[in-house]
C-alpha cells in the first residue's frame, strides 16, 4: 500500500498539534535536548491496546492465534514506517546532523519510532479516546483490508494443517547438510510427505528457516497437484 | 514475594464479580466451551499500557532503557503467575480433567493466563479506568518498591558501562571452544579487559550465554579488587 493518506497533524487534536509535546515527539534523540524515545515507549503500548481492542471487538469469532498474528503484522516497524510515509511525516522530522546526513529522514525505524511518539503524546496530552481515534484513523484502511489469518501462518504449520485437513501423515523434516563458516552457516533441509510418497528441499541460515522454506517449497508442490 | 494479598475478587468490579464473563476469564481451554485465550490476549495489551503509563508518570526522569527493562520485569510469566498465586487464583481456574490432574491449576502458564484474562474482561465489561484500577491494585506493592533499573540490565551492558565509567578501554571477547554435539552446544568464550590486564571465562549452552557468564565473572572479580 503506498496511498496517500490525510496529513498526520490534520488528524491530530487540535491541542496536540499546537501543542509543545508536538515538538518533542519528531525529535530524535540524535537531535540532542528533549527527544521522543520515552513518548515512543508510551505509544507503542497504547498503539498495542487499540489494535488488540479493535481486532478484538471486528473479529468475534476469531480465535486467539489468529487475532495474534494479525496484530503483528498491523503493528511492525515496516508498517508504522509505511503509515509514517503515507501521511507526510517524512521530512518533517528533527535529527541531529549526521543523522540528516546519512538519511535518517528515511529510515524505517526512525520514522516508526515517530508514529509511536505521536500516539505517545496525544494519549499524555488528550488522554485515551483522542489516542485511540488518531491510531484508528492512521490504520483506517489496513483494518478495513485485513489480510487472512491463514495467510499469516508460516509455511510449517500451513503444510501440518493441510495435511492434518486431509487425514494424511505429518511431514518429517531431515537436515541434509550443514555448511559454511560459523557467522555464514547455511542449512539443507528436506521435508517428506509419507502419505503423498514425495519430499522436498529446503535451504536457509538456519535450521527453522531451511525447514521453512522445504515447507513452502512442499506447499507449492501440493498446489500444482490439486489444480492438475 | 509470597505476600498474601487481598483476595482477587474483592479488587474486581462489581459488576464483573458477579458477571458472566468471569467465569469464562477463569476457563483454561482445555475445559472445552468458553475459555479465556481471546480475553488473555485482550488483557495482556491492557496490561501493558497499564504499567507503561504508571513506570513514565512515576519516573520522569527514567530513559526509555530503564522503563522497557523495569516494564519487562513486572509483566512476564513469572511474575503474573506469582500475582495469581498472592491473591487466590490457585484452586479457583476451570480446567480439563487431563490438565486438572497434572497440576494444571499450579502451571505458572495457566495461571499468568488468568491473570490477563481477568485484567481483559474487566476491560471490556467496565471499561479502561476500571481494568487500570484493578492491574493497579494487583501490582500496587511491585510498584511501590521497583527494582533498580541498573541491576535489570544484563552483565555484558552492565561491565561495558563500568569500564566506560572509568574510562578503561571496552572488553573483548572471544570464542575458546565450541563442544558437544548440535543439540547441545557447550561454549566456552573469554573477557579479557586490556585496561586492567586481566580476563576471565564463562560457559554456556549459546554463544551469547556463554559471554554473559564471562562477563558476569568479570563484574565479580572487578568488585573484589574494589573491596580490596
Amino acid at each position: 500500500m503506498s496511498l496517500k493518506r490525510p496529513d498526520f497533524r490534520s488528524l491530530l487534536p487540535v491541542s496536540v498539534r499546537d501543542g509543545e509535546g508536538l515538538h518533542q515527539a519528531l525529535t530524535h534523540r540524535s537531535a540532542g535536548g528533549r527527544h521522543n524515545e520515552r513518548l515512543e515507549f508510551l505509544g507503542d503500548a497504547v498503539l498495542g491496546l487499540v489494535i488488540a481492542d479493535a481486532l478484538f471487538e471486528q473479529l468475534p469469532d476469531a480465535p486467539e492465534g489468529d487475532l495474534t498474528r494479525l496484530r503483528a503484522a498491523l503493528v511492525n516497524r515496516e508498517s508504522l514506517a509505511a503509515l509514517a510515509r503515507e501521511s507526510g511525516l517524512e521530512g518533517t522530522l528533527n535529527l541531529g546532523e549526521g543523522e540528516r546526513k546519512s538519511g535518517g529522514q528515511r529510515r524505517d525505524s526512525i520514522l516508526a519510532d515517530a508514529v509511536e511518539a505521536l500516539i505517545g503524546v496525544t494519549y499524555r496530552e488528550a488522554g485515551m479516546q483522542a489516542a485511540r481515534d488518531f491510531t484508528l484513523a492512521l490504520y483506517a484502511e489496513r483494518l478495513a483490508s485485513l489480510p487472512s489469518a491463514e495467510s499469516l501462518k508460516d509455511p510449517k504449520t500451513r503444510l501440518q494443517e493441510q495435511l492434518q485437513g486431509n487425514n494424511a501423515e505429518l511431514p518429517v523434516y531431515e537436515v541434509l547438510e550443514v555448511a559454511g563458516p560459523d557467522h555464514q552457516r547455511q542449512f539443507t533441509v528436506s521435508v517428506h510427505l509419507p502419505t503423498q510418497g514425495w519430499g522436498q528441499h529446503g535451504r536457509g541460515s538456519s535450521r527453522r528457516r531451511a525447514e521453512q522454506a522445504a515447507a513452502e517449497a512442499a506447499l507449492r508442490r501440493l498446489q500444482q497437484t490439486r489444480e492438475q
